[in-house]
């Protein structure tokens, strides 16, 4: 156990140093590192490069390994006695379209002020650079009260998170051994609502499908071919729109395989959140929660599974009118995935969906945007009381465990690969619009999370 | 009636200046008169000009009229004796996108050599440049045996045929009793399959809709909200794709409502045409009809009314992936329509379809982008029976009473404006690619074209 001196003196250092932080933070936020943007590629190694040097300076042995994709950048501190931990954070970033709709650059970030307080502003502050960086500055305070950095600390960060992590499970299953750990920090959620702690014990796993019809050779005139001709957007419509019934539930055979129902006492807490969804969805200019019937709003977000149309295109959408048959049309489609449900059966029932709606003349194609099944938490380690605890006395709120409704598969893959149980602790908000035009991270998001592991990594030693 | 031997002497001296009505064309053609695409306002008002120029030269009291869209070019000749024709075309064209498919720029037409002989390729070339110059050379030729303009016609072009025509039923109205003529001819269909000339005797009518459906006021996150919030690109598909069952009939309520069956006159000539769908579909790279169960393929097409998406656009749709609920999403969606179909009362219940899908924190805007009923013309008219026999005497094989798939809603506004029938010849073919790229005529089409109006302008005296 850390000396509670020590500790008041590492959360002073990073009281005092906060410009300092913010300032590297900006500078990490600099770097339009969009993973899923091939024109972007060389700004993805910039950030790894820039994560590099900044953890080499503090220290570590720092080192940038190659994929066949984006890098990964990997950190060690001193070998100790302790309880070995891997912190994981990704370096890539979201896409910025539209970008009209951004009220200043994305990659010119800058703090303002806003009716909430401070906020850091551009792509990234809060997924996942300004979340990441919390746990850098924690290490530095440390190292510049004890001397050192906490030893056996292994950080992992990774470039492809934002597109589906394609050189994750081949990067974790070649360095098994290096990365291995008693338990993962993982830094991609956020805290509950209105600034609860909150650790994250369960995930939704995430299915992400690409799919192309086509049937004539070119683009038809919908007079002269109209009522004989196949048509794919119409094709596409009825096929994606028959995937749900009308009652919220989503129509593949076999999808509600190994869904599970949240036990009794999980049940109770999320019940003790006061959850209210009418506010939540007031915050994007919605009112009523339009799911699965039957379900609670949190029930809907955390345990049940959902099938969407994330983009589609096909025909002419320009101005004016233009009367074709389309000869070609496309989507991307997700499903968020609760339980045991079986992504790979998820993937199969969907492709035998749309092939049922096909046509004879139409053809498709599909793309594979990655699979990771749900991740539930061993919530019994007692590292999860431990953090916990920590959490609480940094925000003066008892910590909740909570769900999560996005997909971060790193957790499944850690126990599917290494072993290893995952505590899911960040420090974003709901409002703070990630993957959407003017993301933010609110400045106490940032320094409080610094605070919050300095706290949770002596209560770890 | 006119004399053989100066119909022989038009007929001739059509073909000896068969190089300069092609160069004539060519000029015109060059022109990119896109209506729909207001980036193309000054070049549809160029064509306007060039065309005035060159009626005025031919002798034509020639004139540009202003409208609140495109300007109308009305031409007329000296009054006679005769029976009076109205003559329309129109000198707008289609978009040209996606302009990498053309195998030579859109607007710099050129004569080609193909397996089916020479064709003049470019944007306009058989909709409805090529179509309207061949009423033009053949009254060129007359003039040049004559010494005078054919009397008593009226020539009509608008520039918005390809944007809903607008202007057209306000500047007939505003007009009428100048563009009254005892019948109407309309350039602006096709020869039927392999060359047989015809007379299109009935159309579809067309509704073009614009639907546009927003959810919250942003793109979300689809972990974050997915299952709970609103998604417009699923709502709309699912709207959408519930336009048609499995048996391909519309489930708009009152849809078939005056849709006619042909008469069993009509649908033994329609049999003897020996329709083959295989393979006017495999001319697009499909083979089977997959229209309405019940229906033989020409009726599909001539006599069936349809509903079609022609454009749909939500989302992320570029490289990678991007998990996100839509903030909105929009379709164009036309319905051709047979018989006494009322189009008002059909715009009305695809809003009111539209509306019954829509969750209740979605909002929907719909444009209106042009509405009008089918044309069915009284074919007892000897003036059809006169061009009847005149088409057949210049492609020496007998002339058919066809239908169309594609709207013109002008024969529509003839009738109902001016009172007047209208005869719909044209010299276009199936395979011409109107409204995609490579469009092309062929060059016999044009020259035969020309021809075929001298001898019905002969007929008609």
């Amino acid at each position: 156990m850390q000396e509670p001196a020590q500790l008041d003196d590492i959360l002073a250092t990073l009281d005092a140093d906060r410009d300092g932080a913010i300032a590297r933070l900006l500078d990490f936020l600099r770097i339009p590192s969009i993973s899923t943007d091939p024109a972007h590629g060389e700004d993805v190694r910039r950030a790894a490069r820039w994560l590099r040097d900044e953890l080499a300076e503090l220290g570590f042995d720092a080192k940038i390994h190659d994929t066949t994709g984006h890098p990964m950048v990997v950190a060690r501190s001193q070998p100790g006695s302790g309880r070995s931990v891997l912190f994981y954070g990704h370096y890539d970033v979201q896409p910025v379209d539209p970008l009209e709709l951004w009220n200043r650059p994305p990659f010119e970030p800058a703090i303002e002020d806003t009716e909430d307080g401070p906020v850091i502003r551009g792509r990234g502050a809060s997924d996942d650079k300004g979340q990441l960086m919390t746990f850098l500055e924690a290490c530095r305070a440390w190292k510049a009260v004890h001397g050192a950095l906490p030893s056996d600390l292994i950080l992992l960060f990774e470039g492809e998170e934002e597109s589906g992590s394609p050189s994750l499970r081949p990067f974790l299953e070649s360095h098994a051994d290096d990365l291995r750990a008693s338990i993962a920090l993982i830094c991609d959620t956020a805290l509950y609502a209105d600034g609860r702690p909150a650790i994250t014990t369960q995930l939704r796993g995430l299915v992400g499908e690409e799919v192309i019809v086509t049937g004539a050779d070119r683009d038809l005139h919908s007079g002269s071919f109209g009522g004989l001709a196949a048509n794919p957007v119409m094709v596409l419509a009825q096929a994606l729109g028959s995937l749900k019934d009308e009652t919220g539930r989503v129509t593949l055979p076999g999808f509600y395989d190994g869904v599970e129902e949240p036990d009794e006492a999980l049940r109770r807490d999320w019940e003790a959140l006061g959850f209210d969804a009418g506010e939540f969805l007031g915050r994007v200019g919605l009112s009523k929660p339009i799911g699965e019937q039957g379900r609670t709003p949190l029930e809907m977000l955390w345990n049940r599974p959902t099938a969407e149309i994330n983009g589609i295109e096909g025909g002419y959408t320009g101005d004016g009118f233009k009367t074709v048959l389309p000869a070609t049309a496309h989507a991307k489609v997700s499903f968020r995935l609760t339980g045991k449900q079986d992504p790979i059966k998820i993937r199969e029932a969907f492709r035998a969906h749309i092939r049922s709606h096909l046509p004879k003349d139409c053809k498709v194609e599909f793309h594979d945007h990655g699979a990771s099944p749900a991740s539930v938490m061993d919530t019994s380690d007692p590292a999860f009381s431990a953090a916990r605890q920590a959490l609480g006395d940094e925000w003066a709120r008892d910590a909740a465990f909570i769900g999560a409704g996005g997909s971060i598969p790193i957790a499944g893959d850690f126990k599917q690969i290494l072993g290893m149980d995952s505590m899911l602790i960040g420090f974003g908000r709901d409002d703070d619009r990630i993957h959407s035009p003017n993301e933010k991270y609110n400045l106490e998001s940032f320094t409080k999370g610094a605070r919050s592991w300095a706290r949770i990594l002596a209560a770890l030693r």
